[in-house]
């Protein structure tokens, strides 16, 4: 099986208008992108908005064992919003199709056997480059892809009709078109003396997201901030003023739900295919007060019949997307109530921040025969620079040790300015690998001088 | 069995912003949702826009046999825009819910039994006041529409997406979000010298749609006009003044996809219950150009092969939307090109302008004894009014006789100003059931003096 990674890491429907991205956000975007080289394995061939740093690929390469030379990366000319993004222009690159149509060769009729098209997320532009490279029963759910159907799995409100109609559970909530029937929505959860999540349709990361709260004291998890709103009057002031971000001027629509307290994010991520929906992981975030990392498997910190329930409920969300056509990763993302009750919030279809943790570093470095024997964290560090990291960690002793599948992974290269590395902990059980953070926190400030 | 029937005939799923509907569409909008009462039963109880007219109530009343007694109407006091649409702040109104709740009774717990409620979109409005009444369950797939689910089925642009996905042949195209994909999906239809279809997401009865023609003489069926653009400069010209019609100020989608010159417009429409997906009828689209009547069941005009076909791959897409959840009326449409192929074109999730065709007129006055030896044919015709148009008929001996099961119903009465009836003839089969109509015309042409 040979795979072309493409490394569309941000995409409109992922996390909302493109060229209102910070230039910070647009480097972070290539950096994420980069992550891909974990995929990859002999033969393939990567679609990446910057080259790699050397630093950052070789270091990849001598964890997965797949020699750099035998992996092809291949950059298409920055785009309207320049080099950070792979955005659809860049996709449609014509230059960028000739050197894939070499790379690939001459696709047989009824297109390339043995070929795998991953992208980060399945959109039109994938969907086409796919199609005009002959390529396009490569990419699992094409047709679906092709016509946009990638958004509808993403899009927070669809979510809510679809879970509502596959029974899952969701928070107390509603989906709003109008100003008008926001304040109600948001005035009727706080007037009862709830908090209110409020959602942006298409958005990740919970940046998209606030919490509004009727006594100040809230703390937003899963979101930036929390507004405190006293009463209507604030309420109706409040939406008025916040509206066109809410819905990024009118174009889209705003998921109002009943926010809870003191609730465990968790989720369950699957992977569709044309026959089944087969797990791959499940995890614990952790937020502060969006997220900042996260514990792998769920089963590391949560009763085993929350996790059963997780599983099974969350495969059933993924059973709709599956009947209505979505093919590739689905994260069913959930939280657990203070009272113990399991509610879902949003489904992202794409490669998630997650998928790694699962697909790459306990499938494949930690391995299937230790495995269940492994908990992972993952996490963000600040660091001077991803080489000074690597240094550090071998100094402490703590990088990743193939054998006994454990120690630390640096998940991607420094983002230049950002002053901090992805790094991926694997040790025994839940208190030995925030241990390990500890231990590899302490080191990283160390470097850091 | 009770049913709450609603007349919410136009929402903005279905027609776009209703603010900008005209004076003459609003009250045609109440005068299709006066329609209901075909479906009324001893008991029933229905929320209409305004009052129906007397001749016209007591007209149905004698056909199908419910004493007008026997049915309670309710209308909610006029709302922000006005008396003739059923509009969500009028669902919203206390004093309807206090009328209705009285007309109900007290529902015991678990919801009032042998209770239907039945709208004819079921949106987040006519789900609020079922579930105030402690009817939520009486409407079928209530969770899936009280969080704007039918907004996913009506959707022009998910239609795509989900017929992918289900293998529903639909016609080569795409969906856009932005002018440029749009005027490159144009483009490269025309300058492969075929013509283009444009659909807004949400609309109804074509008048959302716009065909575009390489060339003059292009007949369009299915929207209201056809454009010439002979090249891609004329595309952009286009797509840059068009836009924001045909996306609602950038508010929605735009399905760009190839038309077919000479297709035949035909349907298969369905009931989707917690079960099954139930075929309900079939008919062909009568256009000029855009619908002006139909011809029912589509047998009478289609081979046997084509109709398996519509009903086959039709009832493949209800079971995609089944899945999501949604449960009540769709219509999958679908045309048939000459070259026999049948291609669907978009679903509608509601009461449409033919349901009453089957579920009233074939089933309830026909009855199912005659109804496979009969052909329907719905259309529009000038007359001075509804109660001339009713005096005209049985002049001529054309008025609808329960017992031979053939003649003409009056679908609806006439709306001020109109100048016209909406009328269903039955006959035995397609020849008869047109040589009726030219009768009818001749008649009500007469009566116009």
């Amino acid at each position: 099986m040979r795979t072309l990674l493409i490394g569309n890491s941000r995409t409109e429907d992922m996390v909302g208008d493109l060229s209102r991205l910070s230039a910070r956000a647009r480097e972070a975007a290539a950096h994420t992108a980069h992550r891909l080289l974990w995929w990859a394995r002999e033969g393939d061939i990567l679609v990446l908005p910057t080259p790699p740093d050397d630093a950052f690929a070789d270091y990849v390469a001598g964890l997965t064992g797949t020699p750099r030379t035998s992996v092809t990366v291949r950059v298409p000319a920055p785009g309207a919003l320049g080099e950070h993004l792979l955005t659809p222009d860049r996709l449609a690159d014509t230059d960028l199709e000739r050197a894939l149509a070499e790379d690939l060769g001459t696709p047989p009729p009824g297109g390339t056997p043995g070929l795998r098209v991953l992208p980060v997320y399945a959109d039109q532009a994938v969907a086409g480059l796919a199609h005009r490279l002959g390529a396009a029963r490569a990419l699992p759910g094409h047709a679906f892809h092709a016509q946009g159907g990638s958004a509808l799995v993403n899009s927070k409100a669809a979510f809510r009709a679809v879970a509502a109609g596959a029974g899952v559970p969701t928070a107390p909530g509603t989906v709003v078109t109008d100003p008008g029937e926001a304040a109600r929505a948001i005035g009727g959860l706080l007037g009862a003396g709830h908090c209110a999540m409020l959602k942006r349709e298409f958005s990740g990361g919970g940046l998209g997201n606030e919490v509004l709260a009727p006594v100040p004291g809230v703390e937003p998890a899963g979101a930036p901030r929390a507004v405190v709103l006293p009463d209507d009057t604030a309420v109706r002031a409040y939406v008025a003023e916040r509206w066109p971000w809410l819905t990024e001027g009118g174009r889209h629509r705003l998921v109002v739900e009943r926010y809870y307290t003191g609730a465990v994010p968790v989720y369950a991520e699957f992977d569709l295919t044309d026959t089944a929906v087969d797990l791959t992981g499940t995890g614990e975030m952790l937020m502060d007060p969006v997220v900042v990392g996260e514990i792998v498997p769920a089963s590391a910190t949560l009763p085993a019949d929350a996790v059963a329930e997780l599983v099974a409920v969350g495969r059933r969300l993924c059973e709709a997307y599956r009947a209505l056509g979505y093919r590739g990763t689905i994260s069913a993302d959930a939280y657990r109530t203070p009272e113990g009750e399991i509610r879902f919030c949003e489904a992202n279809g794409r490669i998630t921040g997650s998928t790694h943790l699962h697909t790459v570093m306990a499938a494949r470095l930690v391995g299937p025969a230790l495995r269940p024997r492994r908990v992972l964290l993952g996490g963000e560090c600040p660091a001077p620079s991803f080489r000074a990291a690597v240094s550090a960690l071998a100094a402490a002793d703590l990088d990743f040790d193939p054998v006994a599948g454990a120690g630390v992974v640096l998940v991607n290269g420094s983002a230049p300015g950002a002053g901090t590395v992805t790094y991926c902990a694997v040790a025994d059980d839940a208190a030995g690998v925030r241990e390990l953070r500890h231990t590899l926190e302490a080191a990283l400030a160390k470097a850091q001088g």
